[in-house]
C-alpha cells in the first residue's frame, strides 16, 4: 500500500458489502474496489493492524471475494472444464486451491473452489469476472448448469488467535477442519459456511455469511466473541502476504496487463495434469515440458524503507530489463524493504536495480516466503 | 456521488492509467475503480466541474473505459456473435453504441463498438471483463481471432466548446465527424483515434491514445488548447446523467446483481433482430414478443437536496415494493432531487416512497431525459 491522501468516490456503481455499515462504525478510513465492491484497505493503524494479524487475531470484511455458483447435473463437468484440479477427487467438505486458465494456460484467476454437494460448488474468486467465462463455457457447450453469484460474503478471523475465536463461537469441531475444510451451519440464526482459509499465513476461518441482511449482526458477533482476544479490524495485508509468499492476482498479473502461466508463479502444484481434461491443460503441458521462462520470486531493496509502489516497475540488471517488481512493502520484523518479483529464469540473483518511482533502488532476489510461518 | 471520506487504498492491484501523474498534479480529489484501474471521480469542486460540462469544456480521464481488441479473420464473427447489432453494416471509422447480452438476454456491457479495419474491431467497455466472455466465446467456437486488451486509453473533451477545443487541435474535419464518427490521426506525434463521443450529452470528442507512454504529453497538449475556452479537468459525471438520461452500467444494473434485458432500460433500439444471429437473439425474440416486465424511468424526490446514495434503494407503492432506484442527485438546474429508476410496467406515476437510507421520501416517476439538449 501506497499512502496517498485521495477519497474514493462513493457512488452505486460500486456494490457495498453487507459489513459495509459496521466497518464505517468501527472506523473504517480507506477502502479499495474488488469484484466491483468496496472492500476495507485499512482502519487508520497500519502498525496496529498488522501487530493484530501477526500475534493476534483481526476480523476482516472479504465479501468482495465474491462467489461464482455453479449447480446443476453438469456442474463438475463445468468446473472440470474450467480450473486445473481433478474436481472428481473434490469431497463435499473440503476446500481446494485451485487456478482458472484460458485456453493458453494463462491464470484468469486463482479461486478456492468449495463443493457444497454433489453438483453444487463455489468459486471463491480473486478480482475478475470469472462468472462471465463459465457463464459462456457452459452456454457453449450446452451443458445443464446455472452460473451465478448467491448470496455469499466472507468475513475472515485470521491471526494465531484466530482459532481460539473461532472455537468460542462454534465449538471445538472447528479444530477438526482441515486446511480449506468447510461446514454449513448458523451462528445465533445467521446462516453461514465456516472454512478454515484465508488469505495470510497466520491461520484462522473465513465464515461465508448466507444472508446479506445480516452482516451487522455477525460482524458485532464476532466483535464479542473476539474482545477477550483483543480481536480488532484490519484488512487483507499487503505486507504480511509479501513476507508469507502469498500470490496476489491482481497486484503480482492480471490477465489483461501481465499474463502469467501457473508454473510461472509458483502454482505448478495445483495443476492435475495427470487427471481429466481442462481448458488450457494442452498448452500447461507443452509449457510444462519446455520449462517456464519466468519465474516469482522475492526481492530485496537496499536504501531507507520504500514507501510502497502504485504500480509494478521494472527490474534491471545493467541495461537489461530481467523482470517486473510487482508489490514492495517496508518490513519491521526483516528490517528491510521487501518485494515480489516475476523474473527471467536463470537472472543471477544479485547486482539488480528496481526502477521505483522515487529513483532507482539496488536489489537482490530472494526465496520466498521470506517468513515461514510454523 | 454521495460524499464519504474515505480514502482510496493505493497498490499496484488497481492500475493506473497513462493519464494518472497527470490528474495527481491537476488536482483529483477522489477516484473510483473502473475495469480494475484508477479513474478520477472529482477534482474538488464538484460545482465548477458540472458547470464547464454544462456551459463550457472539461477534459477527463477515462482511460479506465478499456478496449477489448477482436482481430483476425474471423474478427466479424465474433463480435457478430457477441454484440446485438448487425455487425456487417458496421463501416470502418463509424462507431456504434452496442448491447453485449448473454444468452438469456441479459446485458453484460454496453460498449461502443469501432470497426478499424475489416478485420480488426474494438469494444470500448463498460466496467464488466467482457475479455474473458469473448475469449471464451471465440475458442470454444475454434475461431481464428485475438482478444488483446490494446494500448489504448480515452480522454475526454466534453461541453459545448469541445468542438472548438478539438477543431483547434486537429482542424475543422472533426466536425465532419458523425456521432460516433472516429479517425486514426496523430498529434505533435502523440498516436491517437479522435472519435466524437463521450459519456455525457454535451458533446465533444474522446482521443484514445495509442501510447500509453505518452499520457502526461496528450493531457498538456489538450490543456494547453482548451486554455482560451476555460477548460478544466473533471470526471464522468453522474447528476449530468441523471439528467440527460444516460444508462450506467454498474449503477442501474449489472448482471452479477440486478439483471437487466436491452428492452426493460430502453436500449431495445440497439438489438437488430433481423440481421444475422447473435447470443441472446432467442431470448430477445421472446422478450420482445411478450413485453418486457419492467422499465427504466426518471424519478422526482421531494423534500430537501438528497446527498446521493451508496447503493440502490427500494421504491415502494404503500407495501409494495414496484421497484428500485438506482441513482439520486440532486440538480440545481431543475431545482429538485431527480434520479433514475427500473420499476414493474404498469406501475402508477404518483403516489410512490423512495426508501433512502436517510428515509423515506415521496416520490413520482418521471420522463427521460428531464433535460433534452439541443
Amino acid at each position: 500500500m501506497l499512502h496517498m491522501p485521495f477519497e474514493i468516490h462513493v457512488g452505486p456503481n460500486v456494490r457495498t458489502s453487507p459489513y459495509f455499515d459496521a466497518t464505517v462504525a468501527d472506523g473504517v478510513r480507506a477502502f479499495s474496489v474488488y469484484n466491483h465492491m468496496f472492500i476495507p484497505g485499512n482502519f487508520g493503524d497500519p502498525d496496529a493492524e498488522y501487530d493484530r494479524l501477526i500475534n493476534g487475531v483481526a476480523m476482516w470484511d472479504v465479501a468482495a471475494q465474491r462467489q461464482v455458483e455453479i449447480a446443476g447435473p453438469d456442474a463438475e463437468r463445468l468446473v472440470q472444464a474450467i480450473t486445473t484440479r481433478d474436481v472428481a477427487r473434490a469431497a463435499v467438505g473440503q476446500g481446494r486451491y485451485v487456478c482458472v486458465c484460458d485456453h493458453d494456460g494463462i491464470v484468469l484467476n486463482d479461486p478456492v473452489l468449495l463443493r457444497l454437494s454433489a453438483e453444487r460448488f463455489w468459486l471463491s474468486i480473486a478480482d475478475s469476472d470469472i462468472s462471465l467465462w463459465a457463464k459462456a463455457v457452459a452456454r457453449e457447450r450446452g451443458l445443464d448448469v446455472r452460473v451465478v453469484e448467491p448470496d455469499a460474503s466472507p468475513l475472515a478471523i485470521q491471526g494465531p488467535k484466530a482459532m481460539d475465536v473461532a472455537r468460542d463461537l462454534f465449538g471445538s469441531w472447528v479444530d477438526d477442519l482441515r486446511y480449506f475444510g468447510f461446514r454449513e451451519t448458523a451462528l445465533d440464526g445467521i446462516p453461514l459456511v465456516v472454512a478454515r482459509s484465508g488469505w495470510s499465513k497466520q491461520g484462522g476461518v473465513e465464515l461465508y455469511l448466507t444472508d446479506g441482511s445480516r452482516g451487522g449482526d455477525l460482524w458485532a458477533r464476532v466483535k464479542l466473541a473476539g474482545r477477550p482476544y483483543g480481536i480488532g479490524p484490519g484488512a487483507p495485508n499487503d505486507l504480511e502476504r509479501l513476507e508469507s509468499g502469498l500470490y496476489s492476482y491482481g497486484a503480482d498479473g492480471r490477465y489483461q496487463t501481465c499474463p502469467v502461466n501457473p508454473f510461472e508463479i509458483g502454482l505448478g502444484a495445483l495443476v492435475d495434469l495427470d487427471g481429466d481434461d481442462f481448458i488450457g491443460r494442452d498448452a500447461l503441458v507443452r509449457i510444462k515440458a519446455e520449462g517456464p521462462a519466468r519465474r516469482r520470486t522475492g526481492v530485496v531493496l537496499d536504501g531507507p524503507p520504500v514507501a510502497g509502489n502504485a504500480r509494478p516497475v521494472a527490474l534491471r540488471r545493467g541495461d537489461d530489463a530481467i523482470g517486473v517488481v510487482t508489490e514492495v512493502a517496508y518490513s519491521k520484523r526483516l528490517e528491510r524493504s521487501i518485494g515480489h518479483a516475476l523474473v527471467a529464469v536463470g537472472t543471477p540473483d544479485d547486482g539488480l536495480t528496481a526502477m521505483l518511482d522515487d529513483g532507482p533502488r539496488p536489489a537482490r532476489l530472494a526465496d520466498l516466503p521470506f517468513i515461514k510461518t510454523p
